[in-house]
């Protein structure tokens, strides 16, 4: 896969992915961005619930049993030096209307065999379940 | 850092992240998404050429050598198999009025010490610099 990157002005840039679909990031005003857009970290890990989410909410379809709602929240740990590297990643999966046991399988399938995000990830990688009515 | 990723339909997730810059991840027509967003490991390519980009016109302007025009062109390879993780990424990195041992100076800064994303994957990754007059 190509993608490209490029520099707009301070720390704005443009990803240029090949379905076609630009994303901007930003720096915070902090470190001296304009905040026009989601940091690079956030992206990664916005990317690892997408990729998971997708394979949950595909598994869960064909066990008959898909969601009302669905969700992930994703806690992460980075390095306080430089590099700040996300070392750990807990992922909390919520569904309305699952089976929880269901949920879990998906959950863990996902994890353990289909997200290619997650695979591509050094952190260590967490996850829970929760079935809601 | 925690992160939100929320399914709206099919395969659409929204990422809410701390920064408040919500972003669309969506599948290809061909796995059953409506391509109304990036897929999740374009994402992730995007994150890492800001983040490595970010830190490089940073670093070049720190070395009172800032760009005219800045790029990353990032070349992924994954699996063929599941999980179809990424396995290697190479990024040239393009600079217009920049000299070309600067260039590669904050490439390799970015490389070994700075980029958060970069050493939150497990892949292999290589660079080269190009300097453009």
């Amino acid at each position: 896969m190509e993608v490209k990157v490029v520099w707009h002005e301070g720390l704005r840039f443009v990803g240029l992915p090949p379905s076609g679909h630009a994303v901007l990031v930003d720096g915070a005003k902090e470190v001296g961005g304009e905040d026009t857009g989601p940091r690079p970290t956030e992206l990664l890990l916005i990317a690892l619930g997408g990729c998971t989410g997708m394979d949950v909410v595909s598994i869960l379809q064909k066990m008959r049993t898909p969601p009302r709602k669905f969700w992930i929240e994703i806690h992460a740990e980075r390095n306080d030096q430089h590099p700040k590297a996300i070392k750990r990643v807990h992922l909390a999966y919520f569904a309305e209307g699952v089976p929880e046991e269901n949920l879990r399988r998906a959950a863990e399938l996902s994890q353990e065999r289909y997200c290619s995000v997650a695979h591509s990830l050094a952190a260590e990688l967490t996850f829970a379940v929760q079935a809601l009515p």
